[in-house]
């Protein structure tokens, strides 16, 4: 069972940490070490976990029924309505010097538990499971690589779509539904962003109608059987400037040279260096506003951060995305962006859909 | 500008609580104050308000592009990719002693905030902003009142659709497309929990396939215009048990007690001793799990709970679900739920889509 191969590295490297205790809430951890997800609400539900007893899961009551039991894994303690949830995992933990929290838990638990507890060292769980998530076993690979294949042909399908007079919002329905019919349980985000509206990396999809002649962003994701998948692909409504079609072929070169540097034992920050370096190279790295990617599992953003600075040497598992963008204020965007893993063999791209500037009506 | 009103009334209540800072990112703290609302990023967004200086919101200079200038409510201050955010925060509040931070916020950023600044306490957000929220003004109510009568529609489209040989992801689906439909921004949550299910009240829709004599909960609820949605209404297909009907009469009444029980001055802990009452007297309060309500705003669960020992009474103002429930586990479970409004007048249902068991095909 992997959950409790999970648990058993998780317990390993707390040993290593001199971590007494991992208390995890919402956020990826929990699912990823339990197969449970808590819901984000102000009824705490924390996962309780010292080195040397049995984990135990502090859940609300009227949740309790959604737990399946897993036995050797963690033990479900419900409680009721009335009840202080914090104090019962101040209890559970009483006496543990170093305690490791879920990055993601509300600062509100936080700080409710260092009161109840002002003698004990709290720390960021990543510190414990960051490096186990970040390296892929086979199983993980493969979930990653079904999820992008369902993006894949969400990107495909959009290429036969009515862009032009349709809104943003409208086009980003259509994605989102394609999502969820491909096999996604959950749709992350959906970014549609045309014309300028592109030179805002994370634009969020508006009323404005596509207009002909208008280059269209379509960065989107969503979770399929708990992994995450990413993709960005460009649209055009009839024919591209050659601006625009020359800052793309850059890009596409680009991104294909950053893909090509993303081998085992590379630093994040040299491939970041790749992608801005090939840019520089047709005068476009000014245009390139942000990292080049990001590590991508259960969370859609997570370790390894491909970024200026980080010295961290690519590992055998590694995912992450390639994406570099140029960014034109006031008049366009453009993004590609597909999943990489690290392997013993070189770099493979995940999704596969083509990465022309597709023409759309 | 009501933004500009808002962050008045949180600088008053700062003063008189001795906080000298509020730090806001992710959650619903900043969209109340702001008008803006963070991503739930690695990427650090937040606010920095203090009580003497103009608020500054700290924002990754690649969401730069979505914020739209407030002159006079803050100064937008862009972080770029290699920079630490944390520290620049840190810095702005350096020798405030008493900082509010988001409940919401991830706890990675109050541990790393907390190693910046060892001789800061920190407190939730909520003791300054809660009580503010907590009261709406007549365009919240509105906008509630909005909001609600777009899922009053969904309930009553829903009357007309197909349930029975359909999958409860299915009929979810609807439910998530007919409130987009509606108006709604986004859809929070939609439970279609059928026969047994439905005892589970948090159940996540699953491909269990609805049967004839199915009794189905459906509780959903959405963001219209920055405020929230959430209504239960229950479906039969085919003709319920005597059982079940009785039952379902019997929470009908206690949901009615509890509604004309909130007025103004009344505890919250009295109201949920009306709804817990009403069943007490048909002899299912055993099979009351949960609290009566939550409040509900610019957060789908918020300030005042009503719940069992929360002396607190209700206000002009105070908007909360009514929701009492009878589950019994491994046959059927019913909810009704309605948002409910204490005014100078009493209190005033925003729900109006008809509240009996509704037969369906």
């Amino acid at each position: 069972m992997h959950h409790a191969a999970r648990m058993a590295r998780a317990r390993q490297r707390m040993e290593e940490l001199g971590v007494d205790a991992l208390l995890l809430s919402v956020g990826p951890d929990l699912p990823y070490l339990t197969g449970y997800e808590a819901m984000p609400l102000e009824r705490l539900t924390m996962l309780v976990m010292r080195r040397t007893t049995e984990p135990v899961l502090v859940i609300p009551r009227l949740e309790a029924p959604r737990v399946a039991p897993q036995p050797g894994v963690f033990t479900v303690e419900a409680w009721d309505e009335t009840m202080n949830p914090v104090a019962r995992v101040a209890e559970l933990i009483r006496g543990d010097r170093t305690v490791a929290i879920g990055d993601h838990t509300w600062a509100r638990f936080l700080l409710a538990l260092e009161s109840e507890l002002p003698d004990t060292r709290f720390c960021a769980a990543s510190t414990v499971t960051g490096p186990l998530r970040a390296r892929k076993d086979d199983s993980e690979i493969a979930a990653l690589g079904a999820a992008a294949r369902a993006v894949d042909a969400v990107a495909g399908t959009l290429r036969d779509r009515r862009f032009g007079g349709r809104t943003e919002r409208e086009v980003q329905r259509d994605v989102i539904e394609l999502m969820l019919d491909a096999g996604h349980e959950r749709a992350n985000f959906a970014i549609v962003a045309a014309g300028p509206n592109a030179a805002s990396p994370h634009h969020e999809a508006s009323d404005r109608r596509i207009e002909h002649g208008d280059v269209v962003l379509c960065d989107f994701g969503g979770v399929m059987a708990g992994y995450c998948s990413d993709i960005t692909r460009m649209y055009v409504v009839g024919d591209p400037t050659a601006e625009v079609r020359d800052a793309y072929q850059a890009l596409v070169d680009a991104q294909e040279a950053a893909v090509v540097a993303a081998c085992v034992g590379t630093s994040c920050s040299d491939v970041d260096g790749v992608a801005r370096g090939a840019l520089a190279s047709a005068a476009l790295e000014q245009y390139f506003i942000h990292r080049t990617g990001h590590g991508i599992g259960v969370e859609a953003h997570e370790d390894p951060y491909l970024v200026a600075g980080n010295a961290e040497r690519l590992a055998t598992g590694h995912c992450f995305s390639i994406e570099p963008g140029v960014y034109v204020a006031g008049r366009f965007g453009l993004r590609l962006e597909d999943i990489v893993v690290a392997t013993d063999h070189g770099p493979r791209r995940l999704n596969h859909a083509p990465r022309d500037l597709a023409p759309v009506d």
